[in-house]
């Protein structure tokens, strides 16, 4: 094989590059003039730099120690491997969490100076402020999906071995698990925190500057959703192609097709291209519906990269079964969006029938929404499964001798292709807390009733994409991992082969051990995200005790004489939010190698699958629970069921309040939670081979 | 084989019938003089009479109608088979309907003599009031096991036919379905809209006579905890007895031991006659501590277990591998209780922590309440897989030309020792309801601060040692499940055999048909408890409303002048329960079915692992949450956190209104659902071996 499938993916990744460093600079060429927006605008970037700054120091420490470590057992330990070998893999592990950190901190620069251009250009009508708001977004997604296809491309084209491409892709997990969970718990942190404080005890409005946690707050929404979802959705990403490549390179070299690994790479790299040609063709009329114009460049991006995916399968004779595979995952995470759409979208039923029960008192809202949550898993659910089963049974003729693997293959390109619009996805979703800040700095920079007309409506489509997108990237993760088990078989088998041990041809649930590690495994995501929403409390009431402090020492702050200290705030909710999230991602990672340890691989198989089916099923639970109370409350804000003030709108307020960590915290983090495990049941799937107390 | 065995279980069932009749008789001589108390009681029974009445009616038209389609189809179509095999399903399965309704009926009849009773029996004492308590609960506790190991050895010793036991387990499960689900809606209803109207809109206390809903809320008590829970466990046990004969005789045919049959009939036998002697032997000082009475005879009646069980396997010569995964499950099953109590017991933590958080708001008593019920479900989890493990291990090396099946009956027989001291547990269980009820008139009648006391203390027993046995029941259930799907895979290779079709090794989740079913399988226990705590709202919506129109009509019923129609309530909430439970059945079996036919067995296989895994983690997290708000509400009102009337207590009665329909309606009902999921699929396994779509 030839190396220009990755010559490719560098080439489109550069381009990427290129194009958002054009939008940032327009982006960074808009009018910023209002003095007050200006000031606050500025103390959030200085907020999000902060925490970012922490953070990564942090994770670099953390990271040094597993680069440390990978370079002594992986891929075997090094007095019986080679030191140029081991070194590899740290270094792509390193790779794999600078590449996140990047994407991550070019999103929060641009991130927070579009929030008050956004606003500002609100004065000129709703076109310019969306242009700007979403080519904001837009940044971050190029860069994401650029530094994606750019690490895996390069890692892969220097060092030709996929394990380092696990590695690189356990690097980009390790990150994730970092600024998608302590992300999680500083954004919720800071808002309980705030509103506590703020509406409930000192009786002054959201977003009044004299509240000590306001900055702290409007810093949350850009670490946790734009640094955040970032991360994980390149985790996601990386690890679909990582999956992918692992069978890929394995069928390479013994059947007899040999464009496996170059299919892999010629289609993340259109997915790059098909998103980059979306971002630029999407517009609003000047009077135009900004959902529409989010929502549309979706759909354009998809049908691009299903023809561009078809034209290069023509022209290099890939196979289209895997090409069919790929578009099938694509429509499938598009349907899953839309069906996810239904259930907290507030002029469908289940929204309404929320803020109904909401009426009758807070426990009929809680248990109403709890219980719609627990209907929007199955849609999501059963169509991961459907495309499972389809991408299987249409890959495994690809070569009758091989038909195990290319089914497996077959999956994995199911999943490269739900991702393959991820640069559009990553777009949609950083858009929506820029044009929530717009909200609110037009408000505190007093620019009148039309212009925050013009932004609520830019917010509420925000909010409505949100909630696609949300679905779109758990089901996404969900059937990443699906493929990533079947990774770690391939490793398993390709080590048992090395040691003249038995082949494992699949985890059968009446394996005692299987069914063991599956039953343990199912417990650990809702532990680990008890751990994260208990986190969430604790740290909150830590920064409470720091706001009433300052309120007592410096009466000023509150008559609005003299500033409140944010950056201590600040500085409380970044050091709570690492503390927190410390124990949950050891008791994942530790739980997982102890299983290992105890059951070997099929005791680890089980305990992936049981992860896999718990966690996607707790997840959608609660990003969809949330997103769900969020809306009913704006629902009733709205006017209905007696509108604010109510008992209604009480009862719709406490249920946001615990959706509120159900969404942005425990939920989401669930995915990350889960790639990290697989990525460590590859990377170790020797060691269970060989030193587990069962076999 | 002689026919000892099923002689010996008919022998100690008809035993422990005439140990019910003589505790009954003892019941009901002792005194019931207070006219208040001798007539509410009087309503409790009614209500209760008329709920089973018109449930029954309702059950045994579906139950005519499954009669009717097992006849025809089942063990196979009536044109390719013999009237008298189908009749015998068909018989077989009416059976387990009757002999369980025949339990719950008994069960309801001596709880509602038994609670007035021991109100008065306080009079004399705590010593008195706790034996007729007690021995009202044994009544049931004796019904329930006896007629479960008289039907199961019955139907096995005229019809020597596993597939005939399966109908008789199904005929059991639909009881359940009913009596379970039913009672749960049935049970929340009323008592949502007794606390909605009652203490919220006409500011009257608890249990006031004047409430129109006030008999159906002490009713719900009875049908819910007494008949519905002696149903779920007569389920449980009937189907762990099932599973474990399936394969027992499958070996008794084909292998070298043929012991295995005797082994299970003589193993339900003594576990029966190790509760009667339990019971019999329990006893309270005359200060002493109800709470260390029913947790010591428990622990009496597994150690007597333990030792006949070993000396009939001495004597008969059984396995002693098979002996110890029986007593390891019933080891297994009381330290789960253990652990589940530490969740939700009022000196823990949990408790205490879910308290504290109350006092910050409602939102904070919800998200720490899931955060600790996400928790308690891994210790079980990790418990039932465990036994699963141990088991299968112990067990493989019994012959090794049939080592997994071996391991399968080894299972099995884990869940048949975690399921014989049923007996116990029932009776530990409906104490409880009886005590509960007892308060409630000791109220009424105005005995005395001193009795009240008294059946306080009983009360709280009643409730702490509940907890223990919820978890212990959910365990059993799942290992119960995990036995049926061995079942399901042996009843399938029958099948495949007879056909001349390959024989199933297993379920393979990397096989995408298995995966599919998993994570459709999965969604299912979610959308079910769903559908039942949306109906509970509905139901309570629909009485509160007949509440709101009598006491509209008649101003009286407020002024205490004249009674209100508490009839039309217990109707109200009779037929809605149904109403709303149909929905919620059809959409399990019609969902299993579905994918039956879609996918064959092995997407089967899979929907049953998936749907085992979620609806432990499910049941465990509702059932244990619930238990949770509960007790730490009652925690606050003992003067914690601020006590009655703080902010901390309202937020306390949110969380508890949340968990109602938790432990009482969803959790529990979701092991039924997965029971009758599990014994569909086996019955159904030929046909959707030949006539899925996939295979």
């Amino acid at each position: 094989m030839n190396h220009v499938a990755e010559l490719a993916g560098i080439a489109v990744a550069l381009l990427s590059f290129a194009y958002a460093a054009w939008l940032y600079l327009w982006v960074k060429n808009q009018p910023q003039e209002n003095k007050t927006i200006t000031k606050v605008s500025g103390l959030i970037q200085q907020g999000a730099r902060a925490f970012l700054n922490r953070q990564y120091k942090l994770l670099f420490m953390f990271a040094g120690a597993i680069a440390v470590l990978i370079f002594l057992v992986l891929p075997a330990p090094i007095w019986r491997s080679t030191f140029s070998k081991n070194l590899s893999m740290a270094v792509s592990y390193v790779c794999g969490t600078l590449f996140s950190a990047f994407a991550g901190k070019i999103g929060i620069e641009v991130a927070t100076i579009a929030n008050g251009r956004s606003a500002e250009a609100a004065q000129k009508g709703i076109k310019p402020s969306f242009m700007v708001g979403f080519r904001g977004g837009a940044v971050m997604g190029m860069a994401v999906v650029g530094a994606c296809v750019f690490g895996v491309s390069l890692v892969y084209y220097v060092l030709r071995d996929t394990q380092a491409v696990l590695c690189f892709s356990f690097g980009a997990s390790s990150l994730a698990l970092f600024a998608k969970v302590g992300g999680g718990i500083f954004t919720k942190t800071a808002d309980i925190a705030a509103d506590l404080t703020g509406k409930v005890e000192l009786g002054i409005p959201e977003d009044d500057p004299r509240n000590p946690a306001v900055v702290a707050d409007n810093v949350g929404d850009n670490v946790g959703d734009v640094a955040g979802m970032g991360a994980d959705l390149f985790d996601s990403n990386v690890a679909s192609l990582a999956a992918a490549l692992v069978i890929a390179l394995k069928l390479d070299n013994a059947s007899g097709f040999n464009n496996n690994v170059e299919t892999v790479f010629w289609y993340a790299a259109l997915g790059l291209l098909a998103s980059i040609i979306g971002v630029m063709t999407a517009r609003i009329g000047k009077h135009g519906n900004p959902t529409k114009a989010l929502n549309s460049s979706t759909y354009v991006t998809t049908a691009i990269y299903a023809v561009l995916t078809a034209v290069v399968t023509a022209i290099f004779g890939f196979s289209w079964a895997i090409w069919a595979s790929c578009v099938l995952g694509l429509v499938v995470g598009v349907v899953i969006g839309i069906t996810t759409d239904y259930f907290t979208d507030d002029t469908k039923n289940p929204v309404h029938a929320v803020a109904h029960a909401s009426a009758t008192g807070p426990a009929f809202t809680i248990l109403s929404g709890v219980s719609y949550g627990f209907m929007s898993a199955l849609p999501a659910m059963v169509g991961t499964g459907v495309s499972t089963l389809i991408s299987y049974k249409l890959c495994q003729g690809i070569d009758p001798n091989y038909s195990s693997d290319y089914a497996l293959f077959g999956i994995s390109m199911a999943a490269v292709g739900m991702l393959s619009i991820v640069g559009m996805i990553v777009s949609n979703d950083a858009y929506g807390p820029i044009v929530d800040n717009a909200r609110g700095l037009a408000e505190m920079g007093e620019l009148g009733d039309e212009v925050l007309e013009i932004t609520d409506e830019l917010d509420s489509a925000g909010n409505t994409v949100k909630a696609v997108t949300k679905g779109f990237s758990i089901s996404a993760a969900g059937l990443t991992v699906i493929a990533l088990l079947g990774t770690f078989m391939s490793e398993v088998n390709t080590a048992a082969t090395a040691l003249g041990l038995d082949r494992l041809t699949g985890f059968d649930v009446m394996d005692p051990l299987v069914m063991f590690g599956m039953l343990a495994g199912a417990g650990i995501p809702a532990v680990f995200s008890a751990m994260l929403m208990l986190g969430v409390d604790r740290n909150a009431q830590r920064m409470v005790e720091e706001i009433h402090r300052q309120v007592k020492a410096d009466p000023g702050i509150i008559e609005g004489t003299s500033d409140p200290d944010y950056e201590k705030c600040i500085d409380i909710a970044t050091t709570g939010a690492m503390k927190e999230l410390i124990p949950a991602g050891l008791v994942a990672i530790l739980s997982t190698i102890l299983c290992g340890f105890l059951g070997g691989v099929r005791a680890i198989g089980g305990f992936l699958v049981g992860n896999i089916v718990s966690g996607l099923l707790l997840a959608l639970f609660m990003s969809n629970s949330g997103g769900l109370w969020d809306n009913a409350k704006k629902y009733i804000e709205a006017g209905h069921e007696g509108g604010k003030g109510s008992d209604a709108h009480k009862a719709g307020v406490i249920g946001d309040t615990v959706g509120d960590p159900f969404k942005d915290t425990a939920g989401p983090s669930i995915n990350t939670q889960i790639t990290v495990v697989s990525l460590i049941a590859s990377l170790l799937s020797t060691a269970f081979l060989t030193l587990s107390l069962f076999k």
